[in-house]
């Protein structure tokens, strides 16, 4: 964050906290590939989620390093087999109707990559309403880049009442990207986790929730009709319009333990 | 919008609201070039925006016809020279790096397309806090899919004390996209215009409002650090956190008529 003086309603000059963003460029076996916006807390594994969600790279373990220079806002990623072996300009091809974010959609390629999680029936009360209240009370405590500066987005990993890992940034699409890159990297199985996020309940966060095996998905935001037919189709468990102690369940409510009225 | 019933936190039924995106596959002369998810309110505003704003056809001039088919989810649109003579190879393999929102960033490939507003020191008061209070009461009264299901971003163009258009969408890129293409079909001048919109000031959306030469963004929502420092490259005056009668501006306060404490 930084500090800068702004000029309130009243001609005042006031201090004010500034999320920093900075543009880094992921390259793979030196081909450009995208220049993300980012805060910058986690490039690395920003990059190799970014990579692993829109399918350009097929798995972690493809991967032999990443390297982030911010001196000229790059993160050089060599892959094991090379461009070539991985059929990057296949995946990159696939990749320019799919961009990720309101704008262009993960939507078709993804729903191929996705596979439904175990039905929520299975798993009756598995999300009990204190534990839900308590990780919302947990995140709104949470020191954070929003809460000083605002306009970023924050995602949240927790497995049972831990919560693993936060990251924000200012694309909700990088924070929960990152969190999967996070994942990545430690095998996380995402089928004993919950993922938190501040962004809207869009196709898009279904399907990324989804491809992290996570089965509950919870947001103090919304969720649009595609989100909650997609969660639908997909078995997750889809919480919105979380806040304090009431929250809105739009699929999979099964897995819901309620609370008090 | 459409009618769902959720369960809420306390295992009661409730009916709401729901945003209702749609994905719309844009095709310029038969190229695939994205699929967009948007609520739908004005998709070939929205298609010629897009267009316009990334970059992959020059003018408005040069399409000849954009032919929306929800039956197909697609949006058709024909160049007057086609798509060799617009060169729409070279702009999308360029715009594979420019991809829009916190993902994948116009930021590069704008910053030579836009060029800086008349200085804001040469339109001194010529945002009156009064003007600015109306504005956002209006907006706050405007019948919303917002107000009615959430979780999607709106963007007004204004004139003088009137609303020219309000578009909302499930992205704010889409939102804003959707006025740029509006502006373009009527040839509307922005140099006289302010634009609100409900996201985040973030770079990209202070430099789509200066390709449009509207010299005056507000948004309810804060800014980053890049958008000042773009706003203030640009010379366009960023007002945010705007709420009721207050208001943070976080560049070219020249053009700011202050109101009371």
């Amino acid at each position: 964050m930084r500090e800068t003086v702004v000029v309130a309603h009243d001609g005042s000059r006031k201090p004010i906290q500034l999320a920093v963003e900075r543009p880094l460029t992921l390259y793979v076996d030196r081909q450009e590939i995208v220049t993300l916006m980012t805060l910058g807390q986690e490039p690395e594994l920003l990059s190799l989620g970014y990579l692993l969600n829109q399918g350009l790279v097929p798995r972690a373990e493809e991967i032999e390093s990443i390297t982030v220079d911010w001196e000229v806002a790059a993160a050089a990623v060599r892959t094991v087999q090379g461009s070539v072996g991985i059929g990057l300009a296949e995946r990159l091809a696939r990749r320019t109707v799919t961009t990720g974010c309101g704008q262009g959609t993960v939507f078709g390629d993804w729903l191929q990559r996705v596979s439904p999680l175990p039905p929520a029936h299975d798993a009756p009360g598995s999300v009990p309403h204190d534990a839900l209240v308590r990780l919302l009370d947990v995140m709104r405590r949470q020191p954070s880049v929003h809460r000083d500066a605002g306009s970023v987005h924050g995602t949240a990993l927790w497995r049972g009442d831990s919560m693993l890992v936060h990251v924000e940034d200012v694309g909700r699409h990088n924070a929960v990207d990152t969190v999967a890159g996070w994942m990545a990297m430690r095998a996380i199985d995402g089928a004993a986790c919950w993922l938190y996020t501040t962004g809207r309940l869009t196709s898009e966060m279904v399907l990324k929730a989804a491809h992290l095996r996570v089965p509950v998905v919870i947001s103090r935001n919304g969720a649009t009709a595609m989100g909650q037919d997609l969660a639908e189709q997909l078995e997750l468990t889809l919480i919105g319009r979380a806040n304090g102690a009431r929250y809105l369940c739009y699929s999979g409510a099964e897995r819901l333990r309620p609370g008090p009225a």
